[in-house]
């Protein structure tokens, strides 16, 4: 769990990955060589600050969503949200300026707009993001952004034994996308890879609860192609790995700009489910998080 | 109207049209023999489920989307809308799981919730569609799907006296694309084809009648190229072909992201205008469905 | 003022821009020996209705786009606006269709349904735009579709001492986009450039004041990459422009359309702010549009 920890630390709203990118890239110098495959690393200005581990001969590729949600400083002491924020007033926000290190706290007034409370005015266009206060248990992690860097961790793991495969961390998920259009260009056009995996996290629903095992969604605002999710399910089946099927009509991921990307790209999004979504508190049971991890094992080997 | 009968039967919601995928490539190999010419069948992964049949030295590419509105079983027998269905209740829905065939009932409560009536559980996932009733008059056809049947109908259609064109069945159209910029990217590299039409089915409207001709869309939510609708105008009048012409501020069809991809297709929507929408008794006016045929089969001649 | 005054005469609203293209193409054939440097003039059927002028070795892109919002004439004399027109009743709106010339008025009733005044029907389809009464005052510019005229008078200015760059003149950004994507197609693929700046305009708001420089946009509805944005602030700063800064939640430009596409393209939106949005009389303060055009000139020399 202490990977996990360092990487819910890290600032990186969306727009603004850099410490991720460069988080990832010294992990995995430090590690790799213990690793059963070495990648080829691949980033650099065609990149922005996304990062490609690709292993042997990729297939599948994982994509892993490197940003969080947050909050950008606009003027007189207002906020502008960066995704869709949980807001509460007190959370403790945390960031930097041409000042130095900030720690305030948000304050949301009755129309539901956002401002600071800070001693000092805060340059225009710092962003802040929750203050990380992980939390775990012998059968809970509690920590802001597990959303997504549960998904950051799985795929860092999923590294250690994978043989073939692409790790994909990208930008920006959490405000609209722009990242995955030029990846999966740079993958389809040099490998031809038309299965991809959404290593994120989803929401404890009606359906879903926490401790019974990963959630394969079936479909959220889009709606993936149904034979490639019923091959996911027969292999997970297949191989006793405890999972639960989602179904929704809302929430999308990195796989809406696979659907919509001029590549042919499946995408399945496999992910544990959370409670407080999207809040300092997201809460997510061990368990799945494990049971995430075997099946994405199976499937970069079976797909 | 045998052959639209047998493609409004089709179970083909957004996300799973691989059958009507295998029903149009029996046709073709079933049809083509007596054809004016004989086109390249294009399928495969590289395609997913959808289909191109390339004819001649194509200039214009007609684009039919193969999928259906319909639902999708959550849990606790909750549906979630494919597409935006008329629901109502009492609508019979049809479909097959793990367990067999099934026949079960709509309902709609008073929070426009969606729920089946079927006597055990649906497996999770499973795609629901209106129960077909299909009813030819002499002036009318009713039948749910017209949308987008027809519309593949008339490529159908078209095909037997083609020369040169490209003819795309699409996926997806329904529920927010996905398919299309690829098949573009694959038309505009091979043939760098720049003019589409949508053969897709509209609504009767105040300005639009049933049984007054094909509907040249002039905009929907998109706004197609202006000097690229007048020309087709412009051909249908020199021919004399009965339209109608439409203006709207919503609706959209796979014209949208043809208008959005990364290549300059001009695109314009030419459809018979259909009552009841997306509900399970669509009706069509046999002159329109004439007057479309006409106008496809002047316009892959002379644009 | 005189190239500005003319410019905003023009008839071009989204899907209708080619008489933009035809001015522009002849200022730059009447003006372009006078320049420091003579661009490649690039436009046909590949292009649309959109032009692009590269100079010399161009590292980045500038964007403006050279379509108004107006309204399209549908039936029974109802209007459908194209883009997001500020709409009053009394608005003199101007067009023409196959009886000639128009002049009549918008009409906005309690429902907020759009209709025009006019001694005769108008023919379906018609687009219609607002009739131009161009002012200027010592310190201010009044003029319908200064959004974005004054983008395209940035550019046009820009060009007279552009040594290295392309500028690009889109269409279809007020009403969802459409030419980006294969622009920047073209752009990348040629050039492998990854900057662009979106020349544009942008509201006065709480924080942004007419006269006091140019506004440097660090996001609107989408979030441009930190490290980008930082760098262009760092040179305005460094070159004592005067700029303001904004940040937004709602609001985009063609930077959308870079954000999202299949290329790793960074951008960036800066230009004067207006008064009366959308509106006849968009306003905007003459200092600021000096501001704008000296920093474009410090970018395309130092980015």
């Amino acid at each position: 769990m202490d990977l996990l920890k360092k990487l819910c630390e890290i600032h990186a709203p969306s727009g603004n990955e850099i410490k991720m990118k460069e988080f990832i890239l010294h992990h995995v110098g430090e590690n790799m060589a213990r690793w059963s495959s070495q990648p080829e690393i691949i980033h650099g200005p065609e990149f922005q600050d996304c990062l490609i581990l690709a292993f042997g001969k990729p297939r599948t590729a994982v994509f892993a969503h490197m940003d969080s949600i947050g909050f950008t400083v606009r003027y007189q002491n207002q906020l502008v949200p960066i995704g869709g924020p949980d807001a509460h007033s007190g959370y403790k926000l945390v960031g930097a300026d041409s000042l130095g290190p900030i720690e305030c706290e948000l304050e949301v007034n009755k129309d539901h707009q956002l401002f600071y409370n800070f001693g000092r005015a805060i340059d225009t266009g710092t962003d802040l993001v929750f203050k990380c206060d992980f939390k775990a248990t012998k059968t809970y992690v509690t920590s802001c952004y597990l959303d997504n860097r549960l998904g950051v961790y799985n795929a860092l793991r999923l590294a250690e034994t994978l043989d073939n495969g692409v790790l994909v961390f990208s930008c920006w998920e959490e405000h609209g996308g722009g990242a995955v259009p030029y990846l999966i260009r740079y993958i389809y056009e040099r490998w031809q890879i038309k299965n991809a995996l959404i290593s994120d996290i989803t929401w404890v629903t009606d359906g879903v609860q926490p401790g019974k095992g990963v959630v394969i969604s079936m479909r959220d605002r889009n709606i993936p192609r149904k034979s490639y999710i019923n091959k996911i399910i027969d292999i997970a089946q297949k191989h006793q790995i405890d999972y639960q099927l989602e179904v929704e009509g809302s929430g999308s991921s990195d796989g809406r700009e696979l659907q919509t990307s001029p590549y042919p790209m499946d995408w399945c999004f496999i992910g544990a489910p959370e409670e407080n979504v999207h809040s300092p508190q997201e809460k997510v049971h061990k368990y799945d998080i494990e049971c995430m991890l075997e099946l994405y094992r199976v499937l970069m080997k079976t797909l």
